[in-house]
């Protein structure tokens, strides 16, 4: 077959009629109508192949993952995602590979009534670039910085299971093939909440997505809100095998997964105690398990107590993309 | 100097007092509130070191190329920039490589009233990517698609020079010391031409930037507008440098610089007749060259006649990320 040029491959596999946008990919900029009374959430993220994903993943599943971290970002804002624009470097066009990534991608798109409005593509060393565009009702967007001494943590759905996957890649644990098989689906296929994000709107008084992992995000809701936290471990909701490991022989390994594996997409947020019985009701309607985790306190320390009670020592933290 | 997390190097560099943007840097996501009356244009490029630019280029030329690049789409849209996100891989968190990009990148930011409101650092193979938010009333952009048949074809400033250094450092082609240093500010220090395109709103029928080379992005506005056009090679704007070697014996190569080289970040326009004088008075009022290089056509062929009249025969075409 022969090679596409750069402009043949974006008409193929990106270009499709528009929807909402006024003016969508093929001009120099997409033109988009914002709705009145609307603030505009614009997030970007940058993932690297062999540090964000295995350069060899299934690009279907890679399409996928690539858009739900960014509208993972639009649901810690309360925000209604609406358009991406989508910037790739490639090491070759290969049309199978693309088309199975577009695959992924705009199926979760479609999913979310977001619409693709621009990209640029290039070649390089595998890396993708999303930035994804919400709307918030003006003044209602879920912040950082609301979280007050008193509020409730909480968090959707079940940690670390996309870390311990990574961790039976490393063979620093090892996974049976069904523990496994949850897992990968954690890490390859993560859900933004996006419709929990627009519910916790009036309710949540700070949020933020899981992406680094528990204690490195929850501590930027306490930086940002210039509070502390206390967070019971045993109220962390997790899966069957991360269950079994903490109270196995692997337990500093699961620890970190569910305490710092980051790759969640969960949000976790906070919201004054009269809102308990709100936020559980949401949750099943919902059908996610929504945990209450721990307390906001005054100061800005984060205290994890064990299942025993005892504070934990060493608190695992966040994945640092320049650490290593 | 102890190695900085990911976060400090945010915060270090790239945050700053929030001004226009409702929350900037710091967040899930940026919030933007767009002015009432305007649709948003927003465009996304991404630049990888060892193709867009030489991993061992000055910083602080980067910082500035990098936002340039996508100010000239904004140009290109008639629009007025406001707001950027930048994505970037590096190999290594070099803090004075950082303030150098920073301060290059904020400069030509300031310069335009624009607010840096996201970002994404992580590590990586040396790539960037921003995405550039601006405003335009309602109905007013200038896109691709609408140059008639008998508009004329305009360019702003001289062609060609970025590509001439580019020629140089690949010894394609000689040039003075004197010579060089005018091509190294071009490619290096484009500017976009803002102003320009927001005078050009209601006066030109189509607008792109010439960041591909001249006959590739004219053929952009061609295939989108379902017109031809006839370009006279004479009246392309070019510096000295460009013109004694489209005369010598280097004619070839100053060819394929000065109408597909690219990184020119020019505008190229077409406008009805009737607007001739105004074009020329906001070159003028701009201190910009203004030139009408030729004519829209019926069809959809691009017919470039040389400097005796005759059509050239073979018409270098615009780079291709993918071709090589």
């Amino acid at each position: 077959m022969a090679a596409l040029t750069e402009f043949e491959l974006i008409a193929r596999f990106f270009r499709r009629p528009g929807r909402s946008a006024v003016l969508g990919v093929g001009d120099d900029a997409a033109l988009l109508q914002p709705a009145p009374g609307c603030e505009l959430a614009v997030s970007v993220d940058m993932l690297v192949a062999g540090r964000h994903f295995f350069a060899d993943v299934d690009p279907e599943s890679l399409g996928h993952k690539t858009l739900a971290v960014n509208l993972s970002d639009m649901a810690a804002m309360g925000a209604t995602p609406r358009w991406a624009l989508l910037a790739g470097a490639l090491p070759q066009a290969r049309p199978e590979w693309l088309a199975a990534f577009a695959h992924g991608f705009f199926a979760l798109a479609d999913a979310h009534g977001v619409e693709l409005v621009g990209g640029d593509t290039t070649c390089g060393p595998l890396t993708l670039c999303i930035t994804i565009i919400g709307e918030v009702p003006q003044g209602r967007a879920l912040k950082r910085s609301g979280a007050k001494p008193g509020d409730a943590v909480w968090v959707s759905g079940a940690l670390g299971d996309a870390a311990l996957a990574l961790a039976h890649y490393s063979r620093d644990i090892e996974l049976s093939s069904a523990e496994l098989a949850t897992c990968e689906r954690a890490l390859q296929r993560p859900n933004a909440r996006i419709a929990l994000g627009e519910r916790l709107r009036g309710v949540a008084s700070a949020a933020i997505d899981l992406s680094d992992g528990l204690t490195g995000d929850l501590a930027h809701v306490m930086e940002e809100s210039r509070v502390g936290a206390r967070v019971r471990l045993g109220a962390i909701p997790r899966s069957a095998a991360m269950e079994a490991r903490l109270r196995g022989s692997y337990r500093e390994v699961a620890l970190r997964c569910l305490l710092a594996g980051g790759d969640d997409y969960e949000l976790c947020f906070t919201a004054p105690p009269e809102r308990t019985a709100e936020v559980e009701a949401l949750g099943r309607e919902l059908g996610l398990e929504m945990a209450c985790i721990g307390t906001v306190t005054e100061g800005s320390t984060l205290t994890i107590d064990d299942e025993t009670g005892h504070r934990l020592e060493r608190v695992p933290r966040a994945f640092d993309h320049f650490a290593e």
